[in-house]
């Protein structure tokens, strides 16, 4: 299979926002008119600098009124049906879809703002400039991401594949993170499967923190901190849940959620363009195993748990030889009907307990797979 | 008021672990046994260093046991009285009591480890070496922190100090973390009230973060950022809350959270042990005001939100001239029934995203003021 079949035709939004859709199937997509009266897109987010940290901290005041968890016959994220009222999507159907967020933390056109807040120059201010998208993963709304076929997962690499190379290349962009929260019980607001993409205008914390490991690392020995973590990983042998030849899930050593796994290509890449066909084949394999793995990890009677998943790639402008592109997967779920939660000593200071081992976890991630 | 009419007396529990009565009225405190029949604490914990991210996180598999949301009469931290089963503190009444944590994060006597996992030098590894303290602040199952008395208060900030101190003198002890984690929806297991006291091991990552900043703009400056910041609230004024002869309270400029305030104090002091009585006095007086105003917060029909209030403290052994004492509180509330999910962007990138204006916050504070 190769990524040359999926085709992208361009559309907008009644509100001038962009939408995409990625079809595998079917005969050539027809563009319909998005009908709906829509007013204009509010990007108010503001970015303030925490003086305290180093960090940016993303101000997004409007997004307080944003959908929540609305009826089935009024999903925005359905394809606009006969019986259905005009949703986001304009088409009667549509095999992966990605569009402009509504409810942006980051807008290319965000709003001016003084340099800093109070004109005090502690707190150095910026219009959140960036841009967030919403992937559609299937037109099912009572579907899931683990529930698609490979060959659809194979056509979300490839889109998010086009949308990092071309959200790379937007003015102001620094990191692009492609990432889908998945469960009510983790704030999700809208039940049909989608993910989303935030193109950052700044390195974000965590990778930033990647950054300056990787580069000691480097420093000291010359190698690559995520390879070496990965050949350690494969030799230790007690973390690991799958293993292929392209890729290798396992738990890190030092987890820090109940259930945490990693996605690692072999190969030194920095983000989702750089993967060959080969390596983008196997991902649509090996993640969907993964979900599957999760999803049967608290038994056949639990409800599949919440869980966050998210795309490390490199920044877009700097230490694109340091880091390697990385998924990293968890839940907050402890156990059926208790979450993990990030109370004082994670929230206030930062310093994580979790109350599962890695390598049992592990052994629980390799047990849930297919007898 | 004076903190030398808190009498401290101390009892050894079945089991071996400290409790500390801190008595501020009735007559002196005569000891009971505690007569319980108790296993042997479980210690388990071990701390595995993050290459990736140059932090040390906690492994506490045994901690998945603890007791979780008892029934009234079975309360663990109510006074041992006839009707109630023996709990934690064997005594008929008592005003504040702190005693060693039954399910530790980190004990003193934790079990050695091999000092890396697997054997790899990536992955160093340690004794979760320690001491977890849990400080209840009422007999009074059915009250909470801020419906004690002023008189009460006083006794808590003196048990903080006093714990403070003595933690503070631990072997390998680097920083002393009292806190309070208030409500089950982030995750509270005894409805009682109570907080805690964690001392670790290391400088936490948030704690190595502010000494950092600090660090750099005492190199620049050669000035307290955490008293420039305080100077810069006072005289923008628009994110104050309260501002006393001792302590400013007010919503930082990037706030991350729904709702959140820092209590300052005016005076550059490293921890609790350093404040002076009129310090102390005037704490007590207002850390129960900002506790009312965010009870109130959301509307006198609303239930009380869930928090997080935490004290950072210089660490024992460095930067102590460099960071301030200071409060942190905050919720995860953002509107009644709506919380604050920490996904993708937070937990993934730790890039936060906050749906309110910090002056919005500090306006909605200073209105949910008495009259």
């Amino acid at each position: 299979m190769s990524g040359r079949r999926v085709a992208r035709t361009d559309a907008r939004m009644a509100d001038g926002r962009d939408l995409f859709y990625f079809d595998d199937s079917g005969p050539t997509r027809e563009v319909l008119p998005d009908t709906r009266d829509l007013p204009t897109v509010q990007q108010g987010s503001t970015m303030r600098f925490d003086v305290l940290t180093g960090e940016w901290v993303t101000i997004a005041a409007h997004r307080m009124d944003r959908t929540f968890l609305p009826p089935a016959d009024h999903c925005p994220l359905c394809p606009t049906r006969p019986g259905h009222e005009p949703s986001e999507v304009p088409a009667p159907d549509y095999d992966v879809v990605v569009f402009e967020n509504r409810f942006p933390s980051f807008a290319s056109d965000a709003p001016d703002v003084p340099g800093e807040v109070d004109g005090d120059p502690l707190w150095p201010q910026r219009p959140a400039a960036g841009r967030c998208e919403v992937v559609l993963f299937t037109s099912d709304h009572d579907s899931s991401f683990s529930a698609l076929p490979v060959s659809r997962v194979r056509t979300v690499i490839e889109a998010w594949a086009d949308r990092t190379a071309e959200l790379s290349r937007l003015p102001g962009v620094e990191q692009v993170f492609p990432f889908e929260n998945r469960g009510t019980e983790i704030g999700v607001t809208l039940d049909h499967p989608h993910g989303q993409i935030y193109a950052y205008p700044f390195v974000t914390p965590r990778t930033s923190q990647l950054l300056t490991r990787a580069e000691a690392h480097r420093r000291n020995t010359g190698r690559d901190l995520m390879g070496d973590v990965l050949d350690a990983e494969r030799k230790a042998g007690t973390r690991v849940v799958l293993d292929g030849e392209h890729w290798t899930a396992f738990v890190p050593a030092a987890a820090r959620w109940p259930v945490e796994a990693h996605l690692v290509p072999h190969r030194a890449v920095p983000d989702i363009v750089a993967l060959d066909d080969a390596e983008r084949d196997e991902l649509a394999v090996m993640y969907r195993d993964l979900l599957h793995r999760l999803e049967a990890y608290f038994g056949a009677d639990a409800d599949a748990p919440p869980y966050i998943s998210g795309w490390h790639q490199a920044p877009v402008h700097s230490g694109r030889d340091l880091t390697r592109l990385h998924l990293q997967l968890f839940s907050l779920r402890r156990a059926p009907g208790k979450l993990k939660y990030l109370a004082g000593s994670e929230s206030g200071m930062g310093a994580w307990v979790n109350d599962a081992a890695p390598e049992r976890i592990a052994q629980r991630l390799r047990d849930a797979g297919p007898p």
